[in-house]
């Protein structure tokens, strides 16, 4: 079966233009199959204020209200993704930007309100392979951006770490499917204080002692929730670290694995 | 050979979201390939006043700076485009929505300074179909917006008309081509007090003469000549009016012609 990659890069990389043109200059440079996803970084939380859109919190949670929805959608889908398109064609690496709309290529569920309504939120439900299939084929990399649609006309604010585990897991159908989240960290720590604490294999059962260790932080709780996920449905290679593990060779990283 | 038609819709359906989203019902019962090329409408004015961003103009003729073209790229290939895009799939018309850059389909030129230094503001020099032929051969509709980029990295303003005429002709090269230029009114008019006064032909001679008795005012000037620069590169149809012109039998409207 022929490997694709499946890299998702965060919002400390998005947040710095250097940073993320230096990223985009290595990922054109990757070798084979590959499918880039991006997070907002800061940029929607700066025109929301610009805008004097308030951003709504409920316990700590953010609300995508509708404003939100619509700031979110110029970010991530216009600003963000056309920059991250025109420079990799500038790299000789032909993309094609996408949310879950275009090509109806992941639909979800607006979440249902329980104790909180999360607003304009979506809990992806199916991912259509088909039409990237298409792209990738004739040598094309889609990139994602964090919205999905409902297919009744709706937008719908989604997390970018969960679309990148669920388009691992669609292609670990057809592919050896390969899922690298990138961020600013360079894997999962043993001790936050230092840098170069990385637990390199995380497997079921190490999780759930750190877990109980209290060693894995909050933030990261739901980033491993998405790669155990990734492992449990036929994802063949998992990765967390920063971007020099795609093409550094002597780079530290985590890797999650059934062993 | 088969029938492609590229139909632009103009500011005043992108305004209306009730208009646009009729116009969408309709367009997506279209048979056969199409492509859609949309305006910005006046959603990144309000959005540069939100922002307090202020419009540039030289000579009465908008610049596109760079605080303009992050605002232009957040609105058209953002916000409006995946509205589009959502719509149309709830329609159960697949699409998927283009810049310029994606697929690296529409290549230009930042328009060179002269008298006025327009800015990010391009000049189209080399349409690239093969990325829109493979979605079109499996049934998906390209939704462009006017932006396109210069292979270097730069995003660049470019006349939705324009784009418009030009994926047209480069068509018409394995298609016949058509196109259609939906606007407020009926067509181009004999006198623009007279709704009804629709000019239902015009060829090159003709324009000629409506030219000098001034009949055509001043903003129809352009849009007339991308429909002749079309006509003169084989496209096989090009008809101004109403957007009811695409599915209503006895709608008035202009087709510029050879007789």
């Amino acid at each position: 079966m022929e490997t694709i990659k499946i890299i998702k890069i965060g919002g400390n990389i998005i947040n710095d233009e250097l940073a993320l043109d230096d990223f985009l200059v290595h990922f054109s440079q990757l070798k084979g199959t590959k499918i880039l996803v991006h997070g907002g970084g800061n940029t929607a939380t700066s025109l929301a204020e610009k805008m004097k859109v308030p951003v709504k919190k409920i316990d700590g949670r953010r609300i995508t209200d509708s404003d939100t929805l619509d700031i979110i959608t110029m970010v991530y889908a216009g600003k963000i993704n056309k920059h991250i398109i025109a420079k990799l064609q500038s790299l000789q690496c032909n993309a094609v930007g996408f949310t879950g709309a275009d090509g109806n290529t992941i639909i979800s569920d607006k979440r249902p309100v329980k104790a909180i309504d999360y607003g304009f939120v979506g809990d992806i439900k199916k991912v259509e392979t088909t039409t990237l299939q298409l792209l990738l084929n004739a040598g094309i990399t889609p990139v994602f951006c964090a919205i999905t649609h409902n297919e009744k006309g709706q937008l719908l604010n989604t997390n970018a770490d969960t679309i990148a585990s669920e388009l691992a897991i669609a292609f670990a159908k057809t592919h050896t499917s390969e899922l690298y989240y990138c961020f600013e960290k360079k894997g999962v720590l043993e001790s936050l204080e230092n840098e170069d604490s990385v637990i390199e294999s995380i497997n079921t059962s190490s999780w759930e002692v750190l877990k109980k260790q209290g060693v894995i932080s909050e933030g990261m709780l739901p980033k491993l929730q998405n790669c155990f996920n990734a492992l449990n449905q036929q994802v063949a290679k998992i990765c967390i670290g920063k971007p020099a593990m795609l093409y550094k060779k002597d780079e530290l990283y985590t890797t999650i694995t059934n062993n």
